[in-house]
């Protein structure tokens, strides 16, 4: 049986005169495509461009909706109700469809961003709350959520229809945390490691730890990054190790329920 | 035959902590509501609270984008390239859809906000690139337009469906052109002699001028007012003196093409 | 000897259409005016405004800065390093002081906002980063800080001027903290007992617990609130105590280093 | 008798994690810095940076106030009141006067950014009310303004300090308006080309027009970019021309009154 896996990254995070990422690079090796809602980065003309790019490239295209916080791009940890956090959603996700659907796509997905991702991946409650947000406006929507955290304990919950992520450039500690950026090795940053690493854990169905163990879970999509200096080196040998192993790359189905191990 | 019309008043358009407007007693008058979509006025708290009082009402729900321009509240010219505008009326609608749904309503018609509204209305090119960005993302949304202005010219143009608009408080020219402000008897601030008015234009379905002329128009709703010490008031004579009259007061639908004349 | 106090509230919270509080009222009846800053309220015109008119009343004019959180009134807790909140108190007290000159007036002192202050009162570290922000660009500026807490304990470190600030509407713990407002009784509701009891703690030089402990500390001024519905009655009636009791109600003269009690 | 110019550049135009321009490469050309304050670009951390760096290369240090409009940044037409205006150049320059102070910097002159130039530059009522602004904050400030238009016009009627400033990059017409971008030989790409004409317009203390008129002006700062694939290279080529022409290159002094022509 052939495997198949989806690459997603980050895209659609310009503002105004300013540029971020390498959106027409990556468009060419991610699979699925989490676009910035105009709260902590894109606008309404960076989403129209980054929508058109995605619909003719065929991407998955999900929403990317983060705090309003745009000088702190989201990364700032922030106290919001949970009525508010859902509005927060349910206004970003709205926006979204509708630039979408004026280029001819199709939000299928939503992805947290940043601080807001980080705080729902420990805490079960406010991911719902979140998430909730999102399937009071689209009840098919898929929820992209950290395999093995609070946001997957939500979906769960919710009964919604979800993908897991794993981290092409993060290792993992055995409790399926990530390790601290902190410490050595937190970070993966030579491209064919990583590539290595991705194609692994996709062959195991689970994430592998830095101590070698092997923790069953969704691995439905691969969390790639757009900036930095070896962002779109990783992203293309991570694809490569994907083909080079038979796996097929394509936008992730979403699943329902708990994590069904092989 | 019975005459019908609607009334509409703009909604929603608190932010934050800072309080706008009779929201609750002004859905008592009205049958249309145009909320404010977060770039000149609302935020999404707002919005949630507002659609959901509007779903309870059974009032028509309208999308109200503005100008990006918070402090000015949509007030102050700004000059965006026509796909600008067409992105940012795409993005507001779209939220607007989005809080709606989840409170169990359906946007059904889009009217322009402040300084957008008045450059549009005097800009067919202008106003068709707006009016487009809302087609893009719902082909069957009812425009509203200043009536006999180049907002209608434009929904002509298009083809999509539109309702014409009068205002309860403002007296006309002979070319349908609203009186200066800055001119006696320009704005109307005595409720009963706006309620007469009303009245008059609905029976006539026709702009009654300061002169008596009467221009024959598309009278779908009558635009009323949320703030000002005297605006209630006139929104309260108004409904009166149409239910006297045994007009039947609903949200529009729309109507397609130019206005026929009966 | 005749004791003097000063009384204080927050001005200038309205921002571009909406309006807030009463401050033409409440110039009437304070000594000093803590004057938003654009980030959590105000903006350049309400700020304009404001200084013209506390100037013109003879107030003492401080700089009241918040988290750049205008939909949230910056009452949300947000995490910024120490050095971007020393960067964000000295531009917005920089922006104090150039409204403030130009019409004639000087910012004296400086209140820190919000979740902003709640925060800083219990983490001195993170008050002085605060306040050096201040002290970079006023060395000579009174910081006033509520009395008791990590803000009073910063100060006193830096050695710079500092007010100390007690509730005139809020009850006391025998710790100096502020009672619970889930618990009864601790918020002031009568403007005629919130009159007795700042008397009686100024006649004091302390704060006087729910349980009638005195707890003596630099009781330099009182902080009354411009809205709600009984916020100017409250104000009135505790200015009009302090005049009963023969106390002088006039801008605070900083203090430097620790408190030295009677 | 040496000749002395003034370089100058737009700097501090990051915006939280957005990179603009190569600030750190063209301190070590210009000698005076138009450090953004937070409307169109910039925010208080940007600020500083920016403004230690100007301190530590002795760069001369500019406020330069924009329209709020962050997503267009600065570059969009707004219609302001003049007192809107006027207090909105208050803000931005106090907010540079205190980031400035803050790294043991001064803020010595004032130019206005995007729009807000382009329009104050064809009305002189409009530049007036901006640089009132500026001089009620601080009435020694040297005024920028673009020589021979409207800005220079309204410093000479206030009769404060102000510097003349001709563009190394734009070929100007003989009415001393620069040739429309749309026209051939309107935008200077070529370094050595940049480099030539500047130091014959220095060496004329005028301007020289496309057609070799040559318009006597107060040539005392060329403004340099700091974006754009050459700007760069035209700024150090600039520099290169002017210093082999024995120019010497330092901060302007100002200049008050009517242009002397020699």
């Amino acid at each position: 049986m052939t495997r198949t896996v989806d690459l997603n990254a980050d895209m659609g995070e310009s503002f105004g005169p300013w540029v971020m990422g390498s959106d027409a690079e990556l468009l060419k090796v991610v699979t699925s495509a989490n676009i910035a809602c105009g709260f902590h980065a894109g606008d309404w003309d960076v989403m129209a461009a980054t929508m058109k790019e995605a619909v003719a490239n065929g991407t998955g295209i999900g929403a990317h909706p983060g705090f309003p916080d745009l000088q702190g791009f989201g990364r700032r940890r922030m106290d919001l109700p949970a009525r508010s956090l859902r509005n927060l959603v349910r206004y970003q996700l709205g926006a979204a469809r509708a630039m979408a659907a004026a280029e001819g796509g199709t939000v299928r997905h939503l992805k947290l961003h940043g601080m807001l991702a980080n705080m729902a991946s420990g805490d079960a409650e406010m991911a719902r709350a979140c998430y909730q947000g999102a399937l009071d406006v689209d009840p098919d929507i898929i929820v992209m959520v950290l395999a093995a955290t609070a946001q997957q304990e939500a979906v769960e919950s919710l009964g919604c229809a979800w993908a897991g992520e794993i981290f092409a450039d993060r290792a993992y500690n055995d409790d399926a945390t990530l390790v601290d950026r902190s410490l050595p090795g937190a970070v993966i940053h030579d491209p064919a490691q990583a590539g290595r690493r991705m194609a692994r854990m996709v062959a195991a169905g689970a994430i592998v730890t830095e101590s070698g163990l092997r923790i069953p879970a969704a691995v439905d999509t691969i969390c790639l990054h757009g900036d930095g200096p070896t962002a779109l080196a990783i992203a293309q040998a991570v694809r490569a190790a994907l083909e080079a192993d038979g796996v097929s790359l394509r936008p992730f189905k979403g699943r329902t329920g708990p994590v069904h191990v092989a």
